[in-house]
């Protein structure tokens, strides 16, 4: 079977992914058909030319093979829970952050719905944009990221390839997962981050209250590692309750380990602290290195001289070389600094922009 | 007094940071002599210009008014030392990342040294660079940074205030505290998020073990926070060993606040997770509009629209506008995306930035 017996999907929550999973359907000749309980965010999706606005529920479904639900966490379950009571010859599949809890609450609503968790694969795109709204959508937001299909025991496997299919047909990168593993994975890498740099800006911000100064010796790093303390609270309230034993398991490993480091440095042990930090540091350089942390991106790394002009020079010649930047960092030392850029771009793109930026003088190395 | 009444300047140790310091006094007019150790280092510093290279560490120091030790942590104390008894008349400071211990090992050290400890200014300029060694040296790695004056209570007033003129001479910002505030401080806002970042990196590491798609799941938060990881193991168990009680001390605050996170997620009280997320926000909204972070710079924050060139017209436009680009950051939130851009110029150029920004089509917006 190929992406191209997909037919007819409908997107049920028209905002900003539901309306980008819309454009990179269609985008594949996909028909898309879309439904929001809020009818002007369901208007403003349909003027993107993403997706024919529905006009009800049961419209929007009736003739789908796939229903993509993205609605908002604690609206997940009901809502794919209808979709496989009133379609009931479709597939049906979520975007939310995380998967055991939603397959629960699922499960508890299905009851009688024919071939009902059969149809069922839950599913998590790892990507995503910082804005809102169908207007700020867009296929790209898709390209090339993981998209965890997370079956259940219960799938039936043929749904879970249809959604594998439309996964890849919309340009992400699917990967199989049962619920319980991809909740323990995004545990660590996604959840715990984010506690993280929640717990050392608050605590930075009680520190201030008594050195006003502190935030002056605030430099880059510190930066980089409360950058994601800006993030949507109500949001992060409703993933990290939806994950609680898995996050205080990965908090519980964290806390561990920083004490096991705590312990070296204060007992002096300065080759263990070496040691765990060139430990470390391997796993940072194997994480930059890693052509796979994001499927069919290319990253270069160059040096830059340091006077007006430089990164514009960069930019402009991968510009007119017709290479798009997705991601452009100026990597910094532990206390700043700058001279060193990394530039994201697709990976295909990857040979012709080294191409154009060693025409312009630059001197770019491939990291992935 | 002003700054230009300190005339001659000796730099003992002449890597980056120390011919950064020459580069930076030699701009205003300073006579900088330098000496090193290593005698190819010491031709390489000269051969930037920046300073006169001594035949000999006491022909180095002679003449000066102001001897700058930038040796590496562990050979800081004897240098200040030998520098207090061999010119008798110089004021000395260091530019070491930890204060206290310094201060320690030195006034072991002085006995005798007439005028001894009131001549030592310890202190610690909060830049650098990720390159090493004096080819990569340049002023503008002090342009703007906070420069910490941790006099302690034996220095002399008069000494402490030579070492904030020359300070502001070459660029950064004295902000004068205590060498035990200065730890304290450090602690928290740059080895606490050092110490971190190795422990979440570490953690994820071993986890991959076990799950080797582990890291196939991170996404930008996660390499936000493990950036500092890839930093050098050995200098930073030199700065940890120096500074054991205080990041002891951040570490088990740290902790405290993990726990008491992980208590108000397990338990189920969503209401306290969010709002300890939204102080946590608040906090690091206002970190990144601080103007005062980073003396000097103006941040401005604007939308760019995802096509190849968009980034091109931004650098190029103010490349044209002589506006030199200091930082350039694609603004992530918490599961990836792009569009917001946050670039970081001279504070002295954001108001032209902004115009020229304009006159292409941007819609900037100062933060900082």
């Amino acid at each position: 079977m190929t992406s191209s017996e997909i037919q007819r999907v409908t997107v049920l929550g028209t905002g900003l992914i539901g309306t980008s999973v819309a454009l990179a359907a269609s985008r594949v000749g996909i028909d898309v058909t879309g439904w929001d309980p809020d009818a002007r965010t369901l208007m403003r999706a349909a003027a993107t030319g993403a997706l024919a606005a529905a006009d009800g529920r049961a419209q929007a479904i009736a003739a789908a093979q796939l229903v993509v639900v993205c609605a908002p966490i604690a609206e997940v379950a009901p809502v794919v829970a209808d979709a496989l009571r009133d379609a009931p010859e479709a597939v049906v599949t979520d975007v939310a952050s995380v998967k055991g809890a939603i397959v629960g609450a699922v499960s508890e609503r299905v009851g009688a719905i024919r071939g009902g968790m059969a149809r069922f694969v839950p599913g998590h795109p790892m990507g995503g944009s910082e804005r809102s709204g169908p207007e700020h959508a867009s296929a790209s937001v898709l390209d090339g990221i993981v998209w965890a299909v997370a079956a259940t025991p219960g799938t039936d496997p043929a749904a879970a390839e249809l959604v594998e299919r439309f996964v890849a047909a919309v340009g992400a990168r699917p990967i199989r997962m049962t619920p319980e593993r991809h909740d323990r994975l995004v545990a660590f890498v996604s959840h715990l981050p984010q506690v993280a740099s929640t717990a050392l800006m608050g605590l930075a911000a009680t520190e201030e209250a008594d050195e006003p100064d502190i935030l002056l010796l605030a430099a880059g790093g510190f930066r980089d590692l409360t950058r994601l303390a800006a993030s949507n609270p109500a949001l992060w309230g409703e993933i990290l309750g939806a994950n609680q034993e898995r996050i205080a398991e990965a908090i519980d490993r964290f806390v561990v380990r920083l004490q096991r480091l705590r312990t070296e440095i204060t007992e002096g042990r300065t080759e263990d602290v070496v040691r765990s930090f060139d430990e470390a540091k391997r796993a940072r350089l194997r994480l930059a290195a890693k052509p796979t942390v994001r499927a069919g991106v290319g990253v270069l790394q160059m040096e830059i001289p340091d006077r007006p002009g430089a990164l514009a020079r960069l930019a402009a010649a991968l510009g007119e070389g017709g290479v798009n930047i997705e991601d452009l960092q100026i990597v910094h030392s532990p206390e700043g600094g700058r001279g060193t850029v990394h530039v994201t771009i697709a990976g295909s793109e990857a040979v012709t922009a080294a191409d154009v930026l060693r025409g312009e003088g630059f001197d770019p190395v491939r990291l992935a």
